[in-house]
């Protein structure tokens, strides 16, 4: 049974909460704000867990294992270095800390403690992200890994993220949706973009309300992005084109919500040059499940076994490296920027 | 009864030739090709018009009002200029002429002779295109013209546009799948973009398969633009988004090829953060008529009434000019190429 | 406050439980339960609450105004006439008993008592339901009630719904699906069905696992429903036609759930016989409300007000009559049988 | 080579002469109209073929092998009887004949003479029905008749056919609409019903403008076919769920015309009753070939081989029993009507 500290219990520490009181092998030990209505909040929710004011409650609890912490950005790094010292395990709701250094010092600090790290990047656990992956790298699409074969190559990536409003009014989209894009692809793609350009709209001094980001990969591969939070439709499509066919990711759609379509060998010409589609198309079984319950349960997995997250620390740093490039070439007129390796 | 003399008799002149057989006002009277096998065609197809080997027995035809001209476009300039010289109007298959210079003479010419000069874009006169111009015009997105009020402004666009093979082995996508694009675009959008920058994908020096294009209209507007030949699946959407709302035109789409979002004022900001959409959607109902027929009709009404076509030489000067740039920024890896005025 | 007194912590009273206590102008004072781990989750869940196990505690109680019963159907009769008897208004989960005879007690109670009586049918407080009536009131589809002018008429009604799997593994599909059907289109078309007939599919004595329903309301309007449990995919789609356009109400899809086809007059009869639409389509906005919290609110407001609710006690009688009919027609191998008179 | 002789250059007509024209292996030797326009386009269309005012010369001609007629139906009969016995094949436009007896005495003379009848059904060629009768006959859905294994059964079969007109005025709905679904079905369930009840809309005398039928398989199968010319969005959707899984062909859907719903084993029934489906989903690539290209092709490989065609003479004459017996069925108010045997 791994004892879970909870530090944090806002929007997000709630449901962090919820998932790991109802998960296999956990228990919620105890829950940390300095904030009154929420911990009222928290006692009521969870009456078996010990409620406290101080953070440091948690950190220094000798039957907690490991820390989950869902406070502000800005305090994630101080928090997680201190749990990580003293031997806990940690899970860092998204972003690991606001700046790089921050950041970097917590993924030395669980290298040093020879503890789990993860980084709770939830959208890279939705069960359709998962199948998303699993078919580039069976190299259905182009660009797997499956040794030994030729497995085509990737040639496009286009995605498009709106919202109707924004979520925090004090970032702007690329911090605040594309981030999510760049995590997803950084799993989905498995490769990492060398060098970023993102092109902006910015009123009156307000964080950026539409951006766009294209990612270069180095090796000829561009993805381009499209995030906003002005749109009076939600857009979440994500389309993948290979050699060997194309995959479109639309999280809107209830039912089909992965599409594979494949390309045809030896189809004839004229067909194609009018014809809607070249090959067959299928669209896998996704589990329904949420993927915060799957954040969780890789969370206490990878420490019951000693295994490195998928989205570890270093993932993290990764996603983080991506967003700051962007924002500078935001900030520059749309100028390519390097991104600077972790 | 405005007589029609048509020189190429291949995939598009047959069609070019059969619609203005069915065109109201209008008589079919001669038919030019060089080459023997497509001149028996014609003369199957259309028994009462007469059939020369030489284009310049449908220049010289003083029974010819206008001539048509659907030859390969090296050939476009030298046959429209002796056409228009002669007097004649001119309606030339897109692109007016190969490059830029060319496509001069031939507007210079129209110029002096006082005679209709139109290019046959024709996917700008399909009926959805006209409905989404009318919107916009409108105001009902962002960016009308109808004086007097605010309508607020154009916030975004963004295309793509896949073939399942290439149309013409010989060119590469901007030149083959863009150029729609950006004549909808100049149609649609009422304003003329300023620079362009395009990326792309050649392989073994093959004409490129695969471009992105950013369209700046230097004020704050860009359209991204995706084309290429190498999808399993045909896409064929372009969106625009204003402050009034969204509009999506789905090509492939049979029953609501265009889709107006509406964006709803004093909308609860908690709904609209999880929510779907924001305001009413609309699919205005877009007559199902030919786009060539509507070419052909639009022109015959301009030689009738002597006025200025939609597609005249000046717009087909300015999708000459964003190819040109285009093609130029992809020869040097991207970098934006500002649009040489007309 | 209206003191609400809950019986039953089973699923859908943990739902009524949660949206009684999240709202205006109520007070979650007691819930009755003979199970001890039921009324331990209620406990937990409202702490501020009253636990009992016997109901009479919660019908005897004189801070309690309201009783909302969420029992199996088969204790609703006594329970409902219990709390009516004593001066309580009452809410009641759907079907408001089992059979006919029990329903009608509790409707004489309810008159008798002067409270107020509201069968839960959650689904016609769907937004999209409430949207639909509007629009067939309206007369845009035709039927319509505005006075005083040719409104034009319904032609056709037809609905599927199937369910991956039994809901309740005691009860045929017409009981457990096409009552919704049933009571939606008792609130949606504003009148009633004179006759059914049903067929439907029994193996092995289990209860249908898929039926057809067809309504005749007398006038000409026949609504045909089809219901099963054994469909790999969900389908909740019902299609409205009438002279003067069709509704569709897809509740399986996110943006769109429902959208009025329009009628265009004076369309060229070519182009309809050709042409896949007439009109303009539309797609009101709908409010992402939650069902159930509408009823609540409804249910209060009736309380409050002391007017008859959407869904009264004879509403809940004469769904009960369709859906016994159609059992009846059922069994009697789809011959058309009467629906009695509440 | 095949010498085709054509009768009848109506608007179907010049559908068939232009595909036998085309097709290889045939030749268009002559055509048949007494109407002297059509003469007159069949010589414009066809130069090289003989030109006949009188069918006769037609069907006495040597150099003519197989009668295609299309004709009003009421002529079909004795043509085909006359083609028949001067030993000529026969493709009949559908119906083959307006009654029973008619159709009856052209079978019976194919019969005589060993020579090929084919009824052109064109629906039951669109490569989509074909599609879906292999995906039947396979078992994927159930029914299969793959020898040797269970193939689990067949559930339901719901069409729905509408249109935004009528095609031809002096007919009903059934005979004009749910004549397709009729032989679709007959095809792709490769059973028969054996009753059919129908109820339908009549205005003022004029024939049915929306009807439902219902065809009885007397093996507890039952299809529901709604058909209708008053909807203003066309709706062309068949689906056929069986215990393995449901299959949905939708004609107005460009790009996915036949969607395969699997059942999966094994799955969670929670997730089930909240789900969205149970298994994956594929579509199938279907070839954009024109159906009335495939009826001539299968028509001339048909008399090439000596077999016997899809559609023969028996195939049209089960059609249109069923159309007959609903037709019966709906003037008696929906009572249902045995199909007698052809």
């Amino acid at each position: 049974m791994i004892g879970i500290g909870l530090i944090g219990y806002g929007y997000w520490g709630h449901k962090l909460a919820r998932n790991f009181a109802a998960a296999d092998g956990a228990r919620l030990v105890a829950v940390a704000d300095p904030d009154a209505a929420r911990r009222q909040a928290a006692a009521h929710d969870h009456p078996s867990a010990r409620i406290a004011a101080d953070a440091a409650e948690i950190i220094e609890a000798p039957d907690i294992d490991a820390v989950v912490i869902a406070t502000p950005p800005a305090l994630h790094g101080a928090l997680a270095v201190a749990a990580l010292d003293r031997g806990k395990h940690v899970l860092i709701e998204k972003p690991p800390a606001l700046d790089h250094r921050a950041a970097r010092d917590i993924v030395g600090a669980a290298r040093r403690a020879g503890r789990v790290l993860m980084i709770d990047h939830t959208f890279v656990f939705a069960p359709a992200v998962g199948t998303l992956a699993a078919i580039i790298r069976g190299g259905d699409i182009g660009g797997g890994d499956s040794g030994g074969g030729d497995n085509g190559e990737l040639m496009f990536v286009e995605s498009t993220r709106t919202n109707l409003a924004r979520f925090d009014p004090t970032i702007g989209v690329i911090r605040d949706l594309a981030v999510h894009d760049i995590a997803i692809l950084d799993h989905v793609l498995a490769r990492r973009p060398v060098r970023v350009s993102a092109r902006g709209r910015r009123i009156d001094g307000a964080p950026e309300d539409l951006a766009y980001l294209a990612l270069d990969y180095g090796d000829g591969l561009i993805a381009h992005l499209h995030v906003n939070c002005i749109s009076p439709v939600k857009i979440r499509r994500l389309t993948i084109g290979g050699s060997g066919g194309l995959a479109i990711y639309d999280d809107v759609e209830p039912v089909e919500k992965v599409r594979v379509f494949g390309r045809a060998n030896g189809a004839d010409l004229d067909a194609l040059r009018t014809g809607y589609r070249s090959g067959p198309v299928r669209s896998p079984t996704i589990a329904p499940e949420e993927p915060l319950a799957r954040v969780v349960r890789h969370f206490l997995a990878c420490v019951h076994k000693g295994e490195t997250p998928l989205t570890d620390g270093a993932f993290g740093l990764r996603v983080l490296a991506v967003v700051a490039a962007a924002e500078r070439s935001l900030a520059a007129g749309g100028v390519p920027v390097a991104i600077e390796e972790a």
